[in-house]
């Protein structure tokens, strides 16, 4: 059961996961799009209805996927939709993913943490109701620990104090409502593991780019969505697109924030990967996922030599940080449990960057120029509901 | 600004401020009396209407309280509230607090943290919108840490891994879905001092005793409610309603869990030196507010002993563990901060316990002894509402 399996790595995980031949359902509000209405922005990509890409997927390979629309904060739903598919495990996409949607104000910082909370909750209890022995693989973020001036760990720090010793959760250090809630959702599924014996695994993924899988490629029916508005979109894809419409890029501040970053077909590898080695019954398991670290510097300067290549001036521009968050900090995550269990990571190369910037160049008449620039401040969100945003962000 | 200021911290808290010549508002959802009625428990005390109680506290002093009645999930009505008042502290004790309440069935459990999450995230944004400079003093638990195999700090830990070394946030280890809201809530406040400045005081408090303070014994109708049932009432005090009774007393387990506790006068004393001694902006404070730690097997002895000299004979009988939780373990929690701010403790004496007993006594024709017993379970919890707890508890 891919919860969120309409989203764009929800939707690249399902495809995968049915073409290794597990019998797949997806879960999703599709709420997602909605968002996309509400604000005024879109995919570069343009991408089917989940009805068709799931029919255009069993036309090519015969393989069938169940579809649950509906939403997991309402129980009665999700109950149902256990009760038919009887998952052995759940996979969990389903929460709003957007630090500045989260930021944007009151009511979109409350939505998130209510939706996000509430929605793992009752998952957690679907699985003790209805399917005890059922696998959760919930997607975390690398942004739960913040940027530490110590080395990041998987989950768990071994920390001796005052003469004695005891491994205790990573502490966490999020730093917008989007992230908090995942903080939230790890204390509450580490609480369960213990209290009621769940078995959980907690990807904590880092940013993810690019956009083609195995299976997406198949057919355009199959396309995932790729964003690159300042709300959804992460930032090497975001680069990619600044690079090709002619847009300086847009740093953030000095420039100097680092995280870890992974190539979205290691997305879907790292959840088969967990489902194929599922946690224990009673462990809370944590894997930091992603496969290189680097800083928003290190990517403009990747994309505008890759651009040059194509023939596309590319230049960079610092903005104002729009968030509150250090522009140069140590930063040393580990992430080696996954590769131990088999990740080939695919790492950023300028095959990869060249592609993805073909990829934009194909797609750059349908780039709308105003959704570029980062328009949500994380120091001036306020009360009043912003339900305008093409003209009031 | 005192939320939750008709419960039993939030009514003492209240008058005492009040008494101190502070100008107060009581800002109060009055849901913990419709909790009583739903599942059919009651106050030892009887308590007066929180309209009674403020007349009668102006009848008697002089002094003016603000009545606010409304849900601060309701951010129309907080904000209201707020631009009417305009609070230069907020005291919030307005949450769910109890463990076994938030575990008695999904219903009450999401309740739980959407109602404590999201009612503190809406002060949060009241203060950023309307009263910037306002302080924030916030009841935390001291079950937020567990019961961790090191020394507890007061909210954050120094670290050394790896040769470097950093201050984070103390790891979390809470043990229901009630600690865990609280948990929440910290992480929630430490961000919105970092990215806006809030100043906020974070009050981890333990396991409150007592219930008479120098303004509630002024008259009857002043009278602080006091829980001895198995959903809402505390160790020390349940323990001293079953003596009075002659009820065995009931230990969980082996009773080997240690806590911190404290007196409710020193609840009192302790939120005002916090307002005393704001946090400076930005900052997000955290004290551990108890004045001792105690197993449940000391109390269950001390209690014995009390009893003995009011010629009581007390019983004690060890439970199946309704919880899920350590019964023998490691425990030091530090304590300092709020000493050093002057915090005169009232520790637990023979002559508290025997003015405890007496008042359990003087009350005891008022005790439901179908109330007694621990009826709901950590691991039991299912997706059903239990919405006739008489019957089903």
């Amino acid at each position: 059961m891919v919860i969120g399996g309409d989203g764009f790595c929800g939707w690249a995980t399902a495809l995968h996961l049915s073409n290794k031949n597990h019998e797949v359902a997806v879960v999703d509000s599709l709420v997602r799009r909605l968002f996309d209405h509400q604000l005024g922005v879109d995919s570069l990509t343009p991408i089917s209805s989940i009805q068709n890409r799931i029919r255009r997927w069993k036309a090519l390979t015969g393989k069938t996927m169940q579809l649950y629309i509906g939403d997991i904060c309402d129980f009665e739903f999700l109950s149902e939709a256990f009760k038919s598919f009887e998952p052995d495990v759940v996979v969990h996409f389903g929460e709003q993913r957007s630090a500045p949607y989260s930021m944007i104000d009151r009511s979109r910082a409350v939505f998130t943490q209510h939706n996000n909370v509430i929605g793992t909750l009752n998952v957690l209890f679907a699985i003790k109701e209805f399917s005890e022995e059922c696998h959760l693989v919930k997607l975390g973020t690398m942004g739960e620990y913040g940027t530490p001036n110590i080395d990041i760990e998987e989950g768990y720090l071994t920390i001796t104090h005052n003469g004695r010793t005891d491994t205790l959760p990573y502490p966490k250090q999020a730093s917008s409502f989007y992230h908090l809630s995942k903080v939230h959702d790890s204390h509450n599924i580490a609480f369960t593991c213990k209290a009621w014996g769940i078995r959980a695994t907690d990807l904590n993924q880092g940013v993810v780019y690019g956009v083609r899988t195995d299976e997406t490629t198949l057919h355009e029916e199959l396309c995932n969505r790729f964003d690159y508005d300042g709300v959804f979109g992460t930032a090497l894809n975001r680069f990619c697109v600044q690079a090709a419409v002619g847009h300086p890029l847009t740093v953030y501040g000095k420039g100097g924030q680092t995280r870890g970053y992974l190539d979205i077909r290691d997305t879907v590898q790292c959840v088969e990967l967990a489902i194929a080695n599922p946690a224990k019954p009673g462990e809370f398991r944590v894997f930091n996922q992603f496969t290189e670290q680097f800083s928003v510097n290190d990517l403009a300067v990747l994309v505008t030599k890759a651009g040059k290549k194509l023939g596309l001036q590319v230049q960079t521009i610092s903005l104002p940080n729009p968030r509150v968050e250090a522009e140069e900090h140590y930063y040393n995550a580990k992430h080696t449990k996954l590769i131990d269990l088999g990740l080939k990571p695919h790492l950023l190369s300028d095959s990869l960057l060249d592609s993805l910037l073909n990829f934009a160049i194909q797609f750059k008449d349908r780039v709308d120029h105003s959704q570029i620039m980062p328009n949500i401040s994380w120091k001036k969100i306020g009360v009043k509901p912003r339900t305008a945003p093409v003209q009031l962000l």
